[in-house]
């Protein structure tokens, strides 16, 4: 249970609402590297924490993330030229560097005082950095520039990590609660004969191995200085439980709990108040993909789920350039009653679609329709919901803080974000062992 | 004419709201026994006055009319799964009976208090009734349940009763209003070379026989203790006179005229308070259809119209199993302007697309687009609509009684709506003598 | 720049706005004549300047523009019977002329005040003309009915003028200045081996010279009683200057800078707030179109663009009839960025539709979604947009006074719009010679 107010700040993503600020302290995801394929390729359409932007990958392939319109009559930059070092505005031709910074004004006539005006003319630019197969921007002020975060994915040969993103159509913190739910993937991720949902190639999600029917784990969380850990302890019976602890990283990265590589997670982008970019990363360090492994991964329908390319209209008629799951509310996510009978529990074939088949059809609060916010002042949560509550509560705090001018501690120490996930069969004590052992390494890598 | 403020009384619907509360004194039909087949079938969505449902037949063949939602996380109880006597959210598995009683919560561990969460957890749960291939819900205060009405087509045969419901996108009253305008099928829905229509199959429209070309006919009105009847003289060149007397019953049932049978008729129930969902009944008491027959009301082009089963998205995005006319604001309701001039009077081939057309294109009160709730402080009334002027001065001022503590009569005593319509050539005594037989019938069924 | 509260003046134009004042004292394109084929043809549905209306043919081929609705239930009358002299709702049959009046109520009783009924139910009925290919409205006070504009291809033979209509997605305003914008179509329009676009069959538009590069034209503008006349001045390797010399004519008319025939231009007329209807007019007063010239121009990609007829819902739910280009939002204007590399400057391949994906997909102020009413207090303008800020200055003054009482002249005086605009390789003194040549016609045609 949430208050209205304190579900606003938790879901509110603009610019000078006390999340938005929260998230424009920090590194994030902002598309896939490939979608910039080489230098002067088209642009696309993003929206990020609410604004319109456009990235582009210049001539010497440096990628610039930008306003999404010129100063001069806000012309939309997507339909610019890319080209020599700039994005030039089709309308009349003004040209904007990867810094946002305004290189060409070509329509003035030649006795005007062309250098004022193009210093007055830069646009927005946000940072952007590329790591683990994705771009990355930093929206927030300059002279608080944050650590990357230092995610092993992000280290690993691109052939050991598997990059996707896509499109859900729900707030962001409505997803991203989903994955620190140890409890429901007894449920609705429920295949029948055996207790959880397990890809058959890239085998990325750790199986609940039989013997546990046990589908209300026993909770233990520990906050930490990047977010927050917890085990949740399953009966089994070969007399060793089954535990599975989860890492959790502000403001909002999941990392699915699995005992070896691959390993497999993702990170919940805010495009405004109603939608979420989900990046999806499935890596191993320990050797790369096999290429019958990698096209399983790109086809779906393990993570990401199988979907396509296109241009969404937003709400408000704003268009990105996105994937979005062929599974969507159109075609009630391909749902089959006698699948649901005979196969798995929801009758949904893939995991994230049966995730997001309730989260877009959950009731809103604000008077706003399905799907958009979902109305946490009637949820009533139990035991097993204490790592989404310890969650918003973290979040809250932290942008409530910052509110008062209290800076996150967190993006400024990547190492923080190397912790892993683990599932195990392993005895009562094993996430005191867990936490202990992690504490020792964190202290010798500082 | 009716002011904005009466305009908003009779038409908004939601919790709460004067003739919300009205219309949550009496059964209503939900949907049809034929969309829950079978024991444990899948679920449908349902909106009725505003509030979104689900609706399911349980192990028993019992039917349920719940909440939409679960309340732990607000999951959509639609993806449920519908098992031994019991809905389960397929979320973390929690389970309601058709009373809304939470009768599982799987996902707590051993030490927890489980009754006492399962008590506090159940849902909104209204009693649901099956008659005349309708399943009924009543959403009012349980300790004024009501008799169910006793139409004549509750009680017969299913092979004599064949229903059928259908979405109009228009508010509730704008689409009861035409089924008391007696006026209109001389005009709307006139085929040429007779003066009205008839379905050639099941003959459920009386025609209006010919030498009847007069359009404008004479009114007489009475209100009754279940809302009004009014019978419609127009002139005949046989020396009679065509009568057309229509019952009316609260809050929005219609029965066409007709001299036998078969009879038909509709009930209007708001989805919302920008939709309503027409449910169409066509009986016989003589005898059941025809196989021929039966295939006719089927496939339309009668009552119903000709019509496809679809998941509607509402404007809010929350989205209903229903049923949608084939002819719809999309490929302009098939007019054929060849067929306006040559076959019928509209152009448009099916008697509801016909009317359905007109409201559905109406102009709104209250900064509305077209269709939603017709702007009645613009229109210019006459007396052929004395019965549509009759029936709104009925309705607001039960509801706004109701605001005032006192109840409606009508929904405790069923046999109110035993009463028939009838068409008949007469003579000018036809009304009185009609209203006097059935003053006679009323006291003796007393 | 402008501020948001002229911006507002500017842009809307419901009844009682300032502008929507404005526009209400001038004659406007409403339809194509050839909408409406023969006497008693299908209506058809029209919003301008935010009314709901319906055009006919009457009997006797007299073009009426009424409103959209039946004043008695409020009906659409877009579903009418048109015949015999008059729109006849299909409710309930009554019957409305060319002029509004209604002349038929078939539906009352022999013994009602027919005559008293018929005349308070006339409906709003606005002047209507046709001229040059066009039906023209006008929607202000009868007392004030102004002119007809003069203009040339107003005169000429059927043959000799070829007029299209299609819809935009923006604001009226958005539309128009790109008419007065000479500088872009050194860059939007440019298409590669040519300094600027040119239609190869009708060669409806005059192509920039070659040897002309400069895409900074210098400006100079002047105010006329009808709106305002620029030269944009531009360099020349041939020893002359290219002189484009504009023409433009209130409240919104453009006309393209041509050295002989064929001319060309837009009207812009508001559908509402937030859509626009094109008019375009090509035309030669030398002799009329060959057959190859006219089917080139019917099927695009000149002016008009490739284009299809179509009801178009707008957002508020009411339909219109129209044609909207193939190029649109949904397939992103047809965009190709092979083309954008190798052949023209955009990658979109008609002049029109370049425009109209920047201008359908800028920004909006006061909180609406991109493609409304671009957000002019963001702007950043130039010397080359000094016919825009000029043109804005005119209107708003206009506007401003005629709230004030005080009516604008130009729509007294239909001769101002005979005026022609001119391109030319000519002097420096073009321009100078061009406005006296200009004033001494008009004092001769006065």
């Amino acid at each position: 249970m949430l208050s209205n107010e304190d579900n606003e700040i938790l879901c509110r993503v603009g610019q000078g609402t006390p999340m938005g600020e929260l998230f424009r302290r920090f590194w994030l995801p902002a598309l896939l590297s490939s979608e910039l394929p080489a230098p002067d390729c088209a642009p696309r359409r993003l929206r990020i924490l609410g604004e319109n932007l456009v990235a582009f990958r210049d001539s010497e392939g440096k990628v610039g993330i930008i306003s999404a319109y010129c100063p001069h009559k806000l012309a939309p930059l997507y339909f610019g030229r890319n080209e020599e070092n700039g994005l030039r505005c089709v309308y009349h031709g003004w040209k904007f560097d990867t810094m946002g910074k305004c290189i060409d004004i070509p329509n003035l006539p030649s006795k005007s005082n062309v250098q004022a005006l193009k210093d007055k003319a830069s646009i927005t630019a946000y940072p952007a950095r590329e790591a683990g197969g994705m771009v990355w921007v930093y929206m927030g002020p300059s002279d608080l520039t944050p650590d990357m975060p230092g995610f092993e994915w992000l280290d690993v040969e691109p052939q050991q990590n598997h990059v996707a993103r896509w499109l859900q159509r729900t707030n962001w913190a409505q997803g991203m609660e989903g994955e620190i739910d140890s409890s429901h993937i007894s449920f609705l991720h429920r295949e029948f004969g055996q207790a959880g949902w397990l890809d058959p190639v890239v085998k990325v999600t750790a199986p609940i191995p039989p013997g546990t029917t046990d589908g209300a784990p026993v909770m233990t969380i520990k906050e930490t200085p990047y977010g927050l850990v917890y085990g949740a302890r399953r009966n089994n019976n070969s007399g060793l439980y089954l535990w599975r602890v989860t890492q959790w990283f502000v403001p909002m990265y999941s990392m699915i709990p699995n005992g070896e590589y691959p390993r497999s997670g993702r990170a919940w982008v805010p495009v405004d108040d109603y939608n979420v970019m989900v990046f999806n990363y499935t890596y191993r360090a320990d050797r790369p993909f096999t290429s019958e492994e990698w096209d399983y991964l790109e086809s779906g329908p393990s993570f990401p789920p199988p979907k396509e390319e296109m241009a969404v209209e937003l709400d408000d008629g704003y268009v990105i350039d996105t994937w979005v799951p062929l599974a969507r509310k159109e075609n009630d996510y391909g749902l089959d009653r006698n699948r649901q009978k005979q196969v798995n529990y929801s009758g949904i074939e893939v995991v994230t679609d049966q995730d997001r088949a309730l989260q877009e059809n959950m009731p809103s609060a604000f008077g706003l329709g399905p799907g958009r916010i979902v109305d946490r002042s009637r949820e009533m949560l139990v035991p097993s919901d204490i790592p989404v509550i310890t969650a918003r509560r973290i979040l809250l705090k932290m942008a409530k803080q910052l509110q008062q001018g209290i800076e996150p501690a967190a993006p400024n120490d990547g190492s923080l974000y190397r912790n892993l996930s683990l599932s195990a069969l392993a005895p009562e004590s094993a996430f005191d062992d867990f936490l202990a052992a992690q504490s020792q390494a964190d202290s010798e890598a500082t």
